[in-house]
């Protein structure tokens, strides 16, 4: 439920390029970058995610029959390019970065080498996937930290974008930071842990509270959390938990209480103290209700007793940040020059120049300054190696006069990786745990000041001078 | 893809209440009744949607092996109760609105009656799929009213809440207004138009803009629409859009134009201007670029010659307001008073009134004024019956001393029909493209001032006088 494998999950833009490509035989090897414009909620950096289940997708990818039928309905088809479309797959190579791994606007993320019919159908999946992978990660980031190392459920099947929305939502967030999520499916195929306590309909369900609470710590002496605001939070919900609590208590449990409804700090603490003069000191406390990591940043630093948040809508549906701003662009491709094909590297201008495009293929390198930490992410040409001792130069992507020296006193880090090739995914891909540890060791390359959650210290991005060199080179060639 | 089948895809604590009522002997007959709680984007309505997938979905929903397996692993779960669940399916009955209707906050828009065990248990299918469909519904239905006549096209699914989420918004988008969809996978699961332009890449494929539009147009010569903005939209991509928009007009053809960065306003108005002077008046303008509602009906207010809207990212993932507010409550089941079962209502407090319920089983009514316009929709108990010709007393839903009296001069219309019985949908459930004239059907009821963008009039919904009462009446009985 959460791979895409027929073909037709695409822009019919790409369908009908495609048979243009095709027809005007112009399927040669050509490079796309997918890479974004702007870190969401206004922070400073993304999480990459998404590369696990957007491979697996394109390793199975091809049309059905359905969908020919479908292509032959149109009327727009050729029937030969119909034919062709139905031996399709996609046998490209790609580079990316690490899922996990902290990443910074106009760097390339993904690099696709393929022929140009098979890079630009793909267009459409690669972004749909990685683009809210991306968002939730990093939704999911911000919150860990936010919570400065209390623990975080994701509690938002209910309000996802669809049942796939919910799944790879879990996925993301799970990868970003999440201890759990509600969601039972996303569990098991993700094989993390499921959590959850009761609902109001529980307690409603018996003829009162008291009974409803018993009843489920006879059930779940382990696992008991009691959702205390169906009737009166201070009024009846802690009495009854508490009084419950005792109980198992003398059975060696212990219990958590949820609160879902009225002013967080204010209860938390009431709850905390009722909790702590009862003796049950080890009960933790669960909040839930509409979070989001500036509500818990600022509950955390003034010492709010809540031990777990659970957190949902907002986490996975970006919130007001509902969607990331990733990009697919073509770089490089072969065309004739009236005698022969010839590989050159293409740009996109732009009314707006943060909208141009880096042209050429790339590479991208994280730099360290002298105490380890991350200094400024390069891009680089294809074929450029960036060694420690070297002294260079590295250009904003697109502002004229701005630029910094630097020797490099660090080995830096090439950021892209060979993933697939040949259209098959190559041994060693990381999965989901250890793309939860590559998040871990990511952000510990930051200084804090990068990571706030607003107004953070911008992370620089820089071109090398042979990059800038051909940005110069393929706009001044490509003059109308 | 747009439907779920495993029983699994459910948060955790459904799971381990339902094993609790199961084993307390509480899997009674029950009524839940979905609602919600605030009309979405500021607006004064929503669109009630995804109602077809949703009980496709629930008509075959059940436990996979690998679902009962990871249970099993779980260890939260007896034997026995995973043996019944082995047999679980849902076999309730529904009542719903139709897929189309304008809905507003508080009334039910369905009604679930069944045991207590499985009408729980897809609580999180029912919101999941209602919510994020009737979100996207409401927004495309902003959308159409905004651009007064003239077309959208859905183009949203490189943005969208992964796979499932660009298809689900592709069908709510079509329901709501848009005329079609760049999605071609949506366009032939749910048998709708496809459509689509030229990226940038196609132009960069190309020795240069002139060849590649060109080309285009000897490929596609009845649906050439040129993206001008690749160098200089006006410096050369309309020079030489107009000069292939004239070899086609030699051949009886006609072309557009699509404009996708600058300012629209100013360049649209260039753009016709220069189409105009060069004898291309039956040329159409195309415009995208992060549009929503609020821009294109300013533009439109303002006299923009754009013929055709193309709408990605905030149609399909809902921009800043990313999800719907339904809810499923609990309103009736039977609980044993000591002596035996007996039916009651029941309801949730909350710490804020406008978050507390409307207990029992429920009709929902649509009035209308001596125009025929809707007045007012009425919450009923489920027995009573809303006729022409009498005097009736309505009772605002939580504020104490709001009521109106009405002679009912009309004959009012039930808004929940029943769909779905012991589990197999109803003959009759409406497709597509009938929601669609619902939707302009339901439309046409509401005086304009109820459908503006921002600040619309507030629509009522009201109590009967026996729902008030029993609203009162179980508040008491529930006092702790």
């Amino acid at each position: 439920m959460i791979q895409v494998n027929t073909a037709l999950f695409t822009d019919l833009y790409e369908l009908t390029m495609a048979q243009g490509y095709w027809k005007y035989g112009l399927d040669s090897p050509s490079v796309f970058d997918m890479f974004f414009r702007r870190n969401p909620f206004r922070g400073g950096y993304a999480v990459f995610a998404g590369l696990k289940p957007l491979l697996e997708s394109l390793e199975n990818l091809s049309f059905k029959s359905e969908d020919l039928e479908w292509l032959e309905r149109d009327g727009r088809f050729e029937p030969a390019f119909i034919k062709y479309l139905s031996d399709f797959s996609f046998r490209g190579d790609i580079w990316a970065v690490s899922e996990g791994e902290l990443v910074f606007p106009h760097e390339p993320l993904i690099k696709v080498r393929g022929n140009l019919v098979e890079a630009q159908l793909i267009e459409g999946l690669i972004l749909n996937i990685i683009n809210f992978q991306s968002l939730i990660a990093t939704k999911a980031c911000r919150l860990k930290l936010s919570a400065a190392g209390s623990e975080l459920m994701e509690f938002g099947l209910r309000r996802a974008q669809g049942p796939n929305g919910a799944l790879s939502a879990s996925r993301a967030a799970y990868l970003g930071g999440v201890s759990s999520s509600s969601n039972s499916l996303a569990a098991r195929i993700f094989s993390f842990p499921a959590s959850g306590t009761m609902a109001h309909s529980w307690i409603m369900a018996f003829p009162d509270e008291l009974a409803a609470f018993r009843a489920y710590a006879e059930l779940y002496p382990d696992s008991s959390v009691f959702l205390i605001d169906t009737f009166d939070t201070l009024g009846s919900g802690i009495r009854n938990a508490i009084k419950v609590g005792l109980e198992l208590k003398a059975r060696g449990k212990k219990i958590g209480v949820r609160l879902d409804s009225g002013d967080m700090d204010y209860l938390s603490r009431k709850v905390r103290e009722e909790l702590d003069r009862a003796g049950l000191e080890d009960a933790f406390i669960v909040a839930s209700n509409e979070l989001d990591e500036t509500i818990i940043e600022t509950m955390t630093k003034s010492g709010t007793p809540i031990d777990v948040w659970g957190v949902g809508t907002r986490l996975v549906t970006g919130g007001e940040d509902s969607s990331f701003t990733g990009v697919y662009k073509l770089s490089e491709t072969e065309k004739n020059d009236g005698k022969e094909l010839k590989k050159i590297s293409v740009m996109k201008f732009s009314e707006n120049p943060e909208k141009s495009t880096n042209p050429g293929a790339k590479n991208a390198w994280r730099l360290y300054d002298s105490d380890g930490l991350a200094l400024a992410d390069v891009i680089s040409r294809e074929d450029e190696i960036l060694k420690k001792g070297e002294n260079r130069v590295f250009y904003h992507p697109y502002l004229d006069m701005r630029r910094f020296e630097h020797r490099i006193g660090k080995e830096p880090r090439q950021l892209l990786h060979k993933v697939m090739e040949n259209g098959r995914i190559l041994p060693g891909l990381p999965d989901l745990e250890t793309a939860r540890e590559k998040r871990e060791a990511s952000l510990a390359e930051f200084d804090p000041s990068y990571l706030r959650l607003l107004n953070p210290h911008r992370y620089r991005v820089s071109l090398t001078e042979a990059m800038r060199n051909l940005k110069i080179e393929t706009g001044e060639a490509f003059r109308v």
